[in-house]
């Protein structure tokens, strides 16, 4: 029994993730059907990116991952599907795949060419659902599309190194639920231009020294429950996808605010890493 | 194996979706369960009824749709079961199937009588369920109510045009997840009235005299990309449920801004159409 | 086939929801995934305690609870596994399970000690879903952990009561999608206080009289409907859960305004009721 994902910036509200449910069932009903995401800001290439390079390789081998983000067909915007890793992607060659493209190399990538048989403002459920269903009963890449070598890129990918070593410039990728700010470098990418040296971290006005492992490393366990004042501090992490995340402990951005919140960092802002030589 | 959907104002947040989830499976663990929107703004007949309209046709004939808007039963709000387009509708008669059935003639309206059986302060889990339930299994209408001719119509359903047909005013009866702003004007409906005639729409100081049939027809492919300023502009189309909608190519409400933010339409507000004689 | 619910305070957007039900399939492909709450507040232990207690009983015997709430294992913040009402419940030890093992005790707590095999900076993923996909097998808890007496508790789960027994002090505790506020009196302990007697129960400058026993019962239905004003009005019930909680009829946080929104309600701020004595 085949698995269907949907990451989408549709929203909670709106009709359209519903409709498209209703459409995979029509077709396959036998299918599961998981939501990934709905709540993907509009248009958001880079966020999309990142959710579906997190999420899909904890799914069994063979599922099949729709991404509705900016997929209305234009002369600039087509469709693909894509082979990576044993699972299938279907989405709109806007980027979207190209994070996860730049780590494991694609095995098949078509450009979707059924839309000739297909009248849609709605590319997501007239177009989308008839490729995912069409893979979930085993059908082949080749008959939906015709095969292409490269996808668009999206930008600032990957951060910037000087020709020193000394300097990394990342940028922020993504900001999640808790106001914690994700940035485009990955705990190997580091390390590898690290090598054990010392090493300082600015965001905006606020330097960090340390990496943690995990949240609860800034909490002193040796002062009393009572008299410690750890909620709220900031720190620096590699988040359990890996990147290095500037984070508030127990945060809130509605409440007591959020590493995005009190330290004003945005999508794009810069994060810079220097290297002290030994 | 039945599907359910389930449609409501209960948000994200809340147990009340999740313990009707619950109350389905104790009951029929082999029922599909299908959220089609838990935010819906709440006592919303209208977002409602646009969103059950829009979603309800994709998924297969049988498929029995729960909708929990404002189902306190009292004296002037009872429960209803509908039997339309081979779907059948669980809600309280409060006007959220007028607009589908203004379009299709329902085949079957029950007054749901099974209350006196039944102690709750919770309909939907303790009424609308039992109720889905007994469609799953096969069960007829006519066991759960009596029989009855009409349900209660919601206002605004239908734009207003004058006695010359030179002009149709109607109402914004939607906004979508990316402040689009759906009006109540039908492509038929349009179409119908135009006779193919110029015209200007006008929604407060907005006016257009272009409806496009996809968001990207307002870019101008000739100019290089990075020259257009595309992003941003105001554009009118029918959108993929064929109603007449006020939109912004690329919005995003909490950044860039949306129709609905940009040029201050709100529910209800009249969008008006001119037509321009020969 | 099992089910597992998910309780988490991911929210609707990152990818952590998504991974972890990828992660379920791939270990129980014939499981059923039913999301309760992914909007549980950042780190709020007391709404998720709210939640899972009004979720949990509605699904059937056997029912597997993920809650991933504050849920990253430190010294002071262990994982726990606990049967009861036949009902298995999987989260950290930080008070979540408190409110519902002081209406029902628990028939076994575990400690998780499945750690040392498991390196992980996301324990929901990596330890919650095994023990999970381990209970749904018809593995017992005695496997994946050691068995303890007690859980945390959480503060201000019971209301104060005054030595003469004429004054309740309460505690909001949860405010809902409509902005109505939850108080943690419950109508029994209430009534068992009471004894027949009249009070006042009094929140910021409100005062009420009535206790209803749904939403509508505040509506005059003699006056006709275009002459009521009822939405808006502010009223006291027990709402489906029985706990006590000040509403207003037909409220929008966003719109016309809501209990928490127009009275000044936030949570952990006190509802006094006194009784007078006949």
């Amino acid at each position: 029994m085949a698995i269907i994902t949907l990451t989408t910036d549709f929203g909670e509200k709106d009709h359209f993730a519903g409709a498209i449910k209703g459409a995979i069932y029509s077709e396959q009903p036998e299918v599961k059907i998981v939501d990934i995401s709905h709540s993907v800001s509009p248009f958001s290439i880079s966020e999309a990116a990142y959710i579906i390079q997190n999420a899909y390789s904890s799914f069994p081998k063979g599922t099949i991952h729709v991404i509705g983000i900016d997929s209305e067909l234009n002369q600039e915007n087509k469709h693909i599907a894509v082979k990576l890793d044993d699972h299938y992607f279907i989405c709109a060659n806007n980027g979207i795949m190209s994070m996860i493209c730049s780590v494991i190399a694609p095995e098949k990538i078509v450009e979707i060419n059924i839309h000739d048989k297909i009248e849609t403002s709605f590319p997501v459920l007239d177009v989308f659902v008839k490729v995912a269903c069409h893979i979930a009963r085993g059908g082949t890449l080749e008959v939906v599309g015709k095969t292409i070598d490269t996808i668009k890129p999206i930008k600032n990918l990957i951060p910037f190194v000087n020709d020193e070593k000394n300097q990394i410039i990342g940028n922020v990728i993504y900001i999640d639920n808790y106001g914690n700010v994700v940035t485009n470098i990955r705990k190997k990418f580091f390390e590898d231009i690290q090598k054990g040296r010392a090493f300082e971290i600015s965001a905006r006005n606020y330097k960090f020294k340390t990496i943690y492992s995990k949240y609860s490393d800034v909490v002193n366990f040796d002062i009393e429950e009572d008299k410690r004042n750890d909620e709220g501090k900031a720190l620096v992490v590699f988040n359990s996808s890996k990147f290095l995340e500037i984070a508030i402990y127990k945060s809130n951005t509605t409440t007591v605010g959020s590493a995005s919140t009190l330290m004003g960092l945005s999508m794009r802002d810069t994060v810079t890493i220097n290297f002290l030589n030994d």
